[in-house]
């Protein structure tokens, strides 16, 4: 029998055949041979039960290794250096504020691991704004081990060394946790890298802009990948000890359905996050931060939101292109794919060594010029986005209380006098019935407002969330540009010390060209996404209310037309 | 010199050259030949200023006599006995709340000064209705000194020994002043004055009851009178150190206007509840504790309910064709109707010797059935209708504070992302304008959300006050049929004890059928007007609410139509 210590806390679900333990603890080791990243475990008061293996840390090997989830070897063989370092805890606007206002020569200060990273973009996804929305979002206080078995997806985050899913920045209103140091060599050079580094011989990897009508733009395929995130099934694995939730993804290229559980949209996020998150930004999967108590809303809810990323995800040139896109859309079986599995270099900052821009080389001017103007764009539309959804979220809050609420009481008073009018013992069944009726009325409109904000605002709610984990995602992209132009300026001081020559001056200035090239490409696609997106839901938002306020006029209509004057 | 005692707390009205005085503070007069009901005074303190000759106690003179205002000699002519005692503060329901149930003997120990009052029936006419409702409501903590000089309106109730105007049951919400001390001999015998009088010979005055389709019913004119209320004017006197408001009243008999003060209406109040009370609920003026703040509202508020009191009794039969009705609606001049003045003693009970029903004597345990139905009825509408005013207030709370500042919030979310959207540097017109639209057209809604309080809600207000005034008085009508009955029930051990002949017993039963009688006639009254005021203001409110809702369903539309789907 082995001895373990617990390395985070771990709730048991009600109902598993689950050990609750707290970091720290020490636990003896009853049954290794569990499987599917399981092990039962014994604690000091004698109870019994399964815990996750990647929970502890036991004697014989060491947790990174552990964290590996045995029977998703076709996803461990893509999964990335197990060396990630936690990310600070900065505010990743504070950099841009300063930069906005002063020079942004304080960038690698305010990054000393020369670590950019929006994690705490969202330190709460929701925010202020979880109360009053639907069930699935009231996630404050929700278990990581819920009845869906995601427990094994908390691995990225125990990597990170933050204790688990609490720190990350899920949800759609999380950013990118793109930790630099990931990337060999770059741990202290920030885009140096990719800036002095010899280009390997390049792949089959090419990444071409063009110059369109709004300046530089990725090159789009003819026709638009789309898949559709649908039909959730229940699945369970030991015995029917754990259950968890399949989702069928179907492509509109092969029309096959692919079944993913959450955990497998999440290894697509991290390995995105890798290869491409210096470049575009990869917004974060729906949080799992939701309560299993209401396990309906939470599934559509879930579901409806990884239907948003998928169809974002889908709608990206690069990042739809790319095989571990293409290889999620298609896989069907583990095992049948493992061969396909290979190591990806062209991660991190070397994703610019694909980008092959038709056009001139910028002046550094002009591409710390860009770079100041997309950064202050982006802190100007995520304080947009929050204002909207901190006042919508208010006003769903109202919509669904008291407001409904008063209605309600309006009609029973109503309805209420009507009773009374007819205890007089006078013949007037007109009145007592119009009144009944009216009474009637302000009920039904009580409930039509109380449902009403799912109809609309729910949209419209969405929408900025996704726009929101978008957004802060940019200070990650921007950051690695920034921290490219810094690279630049040194330049000559570089050359001078004879740390660099002037040709590798020369090189820089022009891979940071190529950058630049790549982040006007990425701005001007988020902006005709995000003006299709804003037209589409404003339309769907103001649609419903119009139908809203209309159905509410003609009831009161027919509600009118009860009395008579005489 | 003279020396005088204040009776009253009296605050100044400020640029009024008046002076503050407390309860029980000594002033030095220094002019007494000021007029007007005032004179002028000198406090410990030296201050000099005006003072309510009735507010204060000279050696020389009585305060009762003090009381009667001087230049109102016309309205003292009829003015009443100016014993009146103060009322109980019973609630008047109480007494029917026990009736209800249980027997009805105790009558006479719930009234020990054989006193029945409605005046604590609203102690705060409003209630908690006031907050939130126009400025003109807001009577809590108002002067009664306001500058529509009113002070001598507080007479009757310094009468009533309660020290002003704050106990006084004023407003709409209020209940009948009426006290059966004032009229003679009634002071122990309740309405024994009429059971056992001999009739005086009839007078020319006759008041015929009908049997029509409902039952009793008052003989209606054929011309139902009616009179405008309009046109206030700021009149003063005194040289201009006091002003008031005359309003002009319009008979549609006559068509001549004459004008009148608030006092002047109160003067008539105090007549037709003297004369009528016992047999006709009176409802009270609109109340004067208002604050003087707000002129404008005020004045208009003001008007529109003396209107609403004015068409009230202008509908009621018996009322609208009685001498003092009709005195006040021809009235120009104070003194050229001097002698007009004369003293009436078909007043309190004995109204009823003038009732004449054309019918069957009723059965004492009928008339007992009759009375008890209608004070469960008015004790039930009482609490439907406050119901209603709760609520009412509540949504007008809402509609008028945080409702509109969160459609403002949203509005301005969305002309916020707007101009966000437009420094993006993207070309998208379209999209900018289209969100800056959709914001104007949520903040135009938040005014309208605002607004239309008044525009529907404001009426079906004060319909209900009106009625919850007049159901206030119910309980003292009611109540001196209750009293009367109990009278009849006694009548065997009167006769056995022979404080009474059989003779006198029958015409006791008699006489209390012709008052159930005329409290039937008067319920039909109630219940026809009752069913015509709630058919019209139901309307009302109804038509501006579907035309509420549809001007903002065409808002919504015309915002909607201005983005487009790419």
């Amino acid at each position: 029998m082995e001895i373990a210590k617990v390395l985070y806390d771990f709730t048991a679900e009600p109902g598993n055949n689950e050990l609750t333990v707290r970091e720290g603890e020490t636990i003896t080791i009853t049954n290794q041979g569990v499987g599917g990243g399981w092990i039962e475990a014994q604690n000091s008061r004698g109870e019994v039960g399964l815990v996750p293996e990647d929970y502890i840390e036991v004697r014989k090997f060491a947790a990174p290794t552990a964290a590996h989830v045995p029977d998703l070897s076709f996803f461990d063989a893509f999964a990335p250096p197990a060396n990630n370092t936690a990310s600070n805890g900065n505010d990743p606007w504070s950099v841009w504020n300063q930069d906005a206002t002063g020079g942004s020569s304080n960038n690698w200060a305010a990054q000393p691991e020369g670590t950019v990273t929006g994690k705490s973009a969202a330190p709460d996804p929701w925010g202020s704004n979880t109360q009053g929305h639907p069930q699935a979002y009231q996630g404050p206080g929700a278990e990581d081990d819920e009845w869906d078995d995601e427990w094994d997806d908390v691995k990225s985050n125990s990597e990170s060394g933050e204790g688990g899913a609490i720190q990350r920045g899920g949800a759609t209103g999380s950013s990118m946790k793109i930790s630099l140091n990931k990337f060999p060599g770059f741990s202290k050079s920030g885009p140096e890298l990719f800036l002095l580094c010899k280009l390997p011989p390049k792949g089959k990897e090419k990444l071409t802009i063009y110059m369109g009508e709004v300046g530089p733009v990725w090159s789009y395929p003819e026709a638009q990948l789309d898949c559709v995130v649908a039909d959730p099934k229940k699945g369970s694995k030991m015995y029917g000890l754990k259950s968890y939730i399949e989702y069928q993804v179907i492509p509109n290229t092969t029309n096959r359905p692919v079944n993913h559980r959450y955990k497998h949209f999440d290894w697509l996020y991290e390995r995105l996050l890798d290869k491409f998150g210096s470049a575009i930004p990869i917004p974060s999967l729906p949080d799992k931060q939701v309560t299993g108590r209401f396990e309906e809303e939470f599934i559509k809810m879930r579901m409806e939101r990884l239907q948003g990323w998928m169809t974002r995800m889908c709608r990206h040139p690069v990042v739809s292109n790319s095989d571990v896109f293409q290889l999620f859309l298609t896989f069907k079986d583990e095992k049948e794919h493992e061969q396909k599995a290979e190591k990806d270099e062209g991660v991190g900052v070397m994703i610019f060594s694909s980008i092959e821009p038709e056009g001139p080389d910028l002046d550094p001017i002009e591409v710390e010029q860009k770079c100041e103007q997309f950064s202050r764009f982006t802190k100007a539309m995520d304080d947009g986005v929050k204002d909207l959804l901190n006042v919508g979220q208010e006003h769903w809050k109202r919509c669904t209380g008291p407001l409904p609420k008063e209605y309600q009481r309006i009609g029973k008073a109503f309805q209420n006098l009507s009773s009374v009018f007819t205890s007089s013992g006078y013949q007037e069944a007109t009145l007592t019935d119009a009144m009944n009726e009216a009474g009637k009325t302000y009920e039904e409109i009580a409930q039509m407002v109380a449902e009403q904000p799912r109809k609309d605002l729910h949209f419209l709610m969405e929408t900025n969330n996704e726009y929101k984990g978008l957004l802060g995602c940019f200070p990650d992209t921007i950051g690695v540009h920034k921290a490219a132009i810094e690279k630049v300026k040194e330049g000559d001081r570089l050359v001078a010390a004879s740390k660099i020559t002037a040709q590798d001056k020369a090189t820089m200035a022009k891979r940071v060209s190529t950058m630049s090239y790549a982040l006007q490409a990425e701005m001007n696609h988020f902006h005709s996404n995000r003006i299709y997106d804003y037209n589409r839901v404003m339309q769907l938002y103001l649609e419903e209310q119009v139908k809203f306020y209309e159905t509410i006029a003609e009831k009161l209509r027919q509600a009118h037309s009860q009395f008579t004057t005489m």
